[in-house]
């Protein structure tokens, strides 16, 4: 059976994607490493120490590249989050999760049966995280119990914000409370050196930002917090109990491997992909859309409002559905069927030819049903 | 960077892989939904729900095929196994787990803090496991606190050895335990119904036994157990906390459901691959290795006793990496480099005439280094 995907050859501005894309070197490698438990040809016990295909070799080079003690592969950001928590739970414990946080960080507190105190942001249109408030809620929260973590989402799926970590991790550690920084949107796109940032812990996807097939993912950490966090199996000495073993074996593994020296050049070129969210943004708000989140903004993740495109959907027949299915017959994915209110979109490795067209058409959707918002 | 996998054009009898060599429908879809996150195009929330590509529908197929009233999909038997666990754990509580269990048991069990008693098997040679022994060690076990959950290994991965599993779940369910079935290396190469076997849980694995890219694997289980083991989240109300909203996210996922209707297939062919496995097992047997586990043996896992290998390793230069060696330089693999004394090797879907290639090597070798034995 084999099923084609409907999307393949349009413009893809989905924040989910964008930054997901293969490289040629990562297909190439989907066919050689594709049979299921190939990367385990000669494993000698656990994943990340595997010679050939030389994984261990990756490993150490992504714990320089992220400026991390000690690098494991999982299969996702969300599952590194877990794997963090669940270590360092304990019973009525909390964590400290700023309000912009992806709902998988909730998730995995309540899996691990954490307490979530939350660090409001400033509300509309910035919806801005302030770093000071995390000792406000550190504080409030200590009164109720002990508090094992703080997450800082850098950035949010949101609205693109990014806070200041270095700031945020100051005060943390100033409560002792050690902080993971979500990376999913960052590590792959930018330059992030946890150590630099005195972070904890880092969390990164591939499939998300590093140019893989999924499902795998980075967790980076201190050397210190391994004992506990990667802490080995009583009766298999050589076995990480919150890896299960092991984790990504397979195949995306190998196209994360096979786009790392592309991703390692890319996030150099981050300054130019902010620099063309901002034109992108610019043009936007020219047609009368409205960017929330940060301004100016400094991620290629960005939410527009789209009041415009809300009234037309009212007084047409396909109602919220008539902007995606605008889209798609112009070939370009990314907008969500059925949102008009606003909508997120991602520039990242778009080019800017492709993004006009994405520009022409929201502008020609808007003349299109300019009438019917005056009948 | 490019990467070969130095084993492509050799025979594969390791049994890790024998059941997860894509078919040619599954490699196309690698290129086709290799970019991250392809799968969630058209997501509305969660991934079993998906309808494009229709994932959705594939469940239900699944859960047809495997005679569950429920499926997920996750990321391998392991983080099945977990997901259950982790969902019926109690403080102080025990798991009842056959002795030939998989590593990744113990830790899953080890990762939810639950109490691990082991149901003994015979020993050499056949390592049976006996039904009735889980009586046994039920009512040895609820002295020491409450048993949440039994797991029998279906076949296991040792020795290929398949329990009466009916047996087991009625002992089992007298003593009120639910069971889980490890058909890591059973579902997609046996056909398994988990309601008319009565079993609680069912989990197994795509890049082991169907066909497919890892991580991938599936998770089946009675409708009664749906509340606890999929309970979803307070605040996000479509997501199932065990599966951190979502799992296998990712091409894996495509592979397995393109592998589907060849997997439906050729599970009804499985009594002749039983044949072919005796076949081999008498051949080695000729030769003087000795087949451990039961006899005749009902799986195409298989562990061979091969003390004349251990005997000349003890003369040779290479020591224990000699057969790995003379294997490797005929384009065999799937014996773990080192060993000698005893070996795994699988019979799945190799064809015969290959398997004539594999047992004239062993016969090759042995003559070979026969004189070694005689000085």
């Amino acid at each position: 059976m084999f099923i084609p995907r409907q999307t393949k050859d349009f413009i893809n501005i989905d924040p989910l994607q964008t930054g997901g894309i293969l490289t040629e070197d990562a297909k190439r490698m989907l066919l050689e490493w594709g049979d299921g438990y190939s990367v385990c040809d000669f494993c000698e016990g656990s994943l990340h120490d595997i010679k050939n295909p030389p994984i261990k070799d990756f490993v150490q080079q992504l714990a320089e590249f992220l400026d991390c003690d000690i690098v494991r592969i999982t299969t996702g950001a969300r599952e590194g989050k877990f794997v963090v928590m669940h270590s360092l739970a304990k019973k009525d414990a909390w964590i400290i999760v700023d309000s912009n946080a992806h709902y998988s960080t909730f998730i995995a507190a309540e899996r691990s049966g954490l307490n979530v105190a939350e660090v409001p942001n400033s509300g509309y249109p910035e919806f801005k995280i302030y770093e000071e408030k995390f000792a406000d809620v550190i504080e409030e929260t200590k009164k109720k119990g002990e508090v094992v973590l703080a997450v800082l989402t850098y950035p949010d799926g949101n609205y693109g914000n990014l806070p200041n970590a270095e700031k945020v991790i100051k005060i943390c550690h100033e409560y002792e409370v050690p902080v993971l920084l979500n990376c999913a949107y960052s590590i792959g796109r930018m330059e992030i050196k946890a150590n630099e940032l005195d972070a904890d812990f880092v969390v990164g996807s591939g499939h998300k930002s590093m140019a893989s097939a999924g499902p795998v993912g980075v967790l980076g950490m201190k050397e210190e917090f391994a004992k506990i966090v990667l802490r080995k199996s009583e009766r298999f000495k050589n076995k990480e109990i919150e890896l299960l073993g092991c984790t990504a074996r397979g195949v995306p593994l190998m196209t994360l491997m096979a786009s790392f020296p592309h991703v390692k050049e890319r996030v150099k070129r981050w300054n130019e992909e902010v620099e063309k969210a901002r034109w992108f943004a610019d043009k936007m708000e020219e047609m009368g859309f409205k960017l929330l989140g940060e301004k100016p903004h400094n991620h290629d993740l960005m939410h527009f409002e789209s009041l415009q495109f809300y009234e037309i959907s009212k007084k047409v027949k396909a109602r919220g559905y008539f902007l995606y299915k605008e889209l798609k017959k112009r070939k370009i994915h990314g907008i969500k069927p059925g949102r008009t209110k606003s909508f997120k979109v991602s520039t990242y490795m778009v080019p800017k030819d492709k993004l006009e067209i994405v520009l022409n058409a929201f502008e020609e959707i808007l003349e299109k049903y300019k009438h019917t918002l005056e009948s």
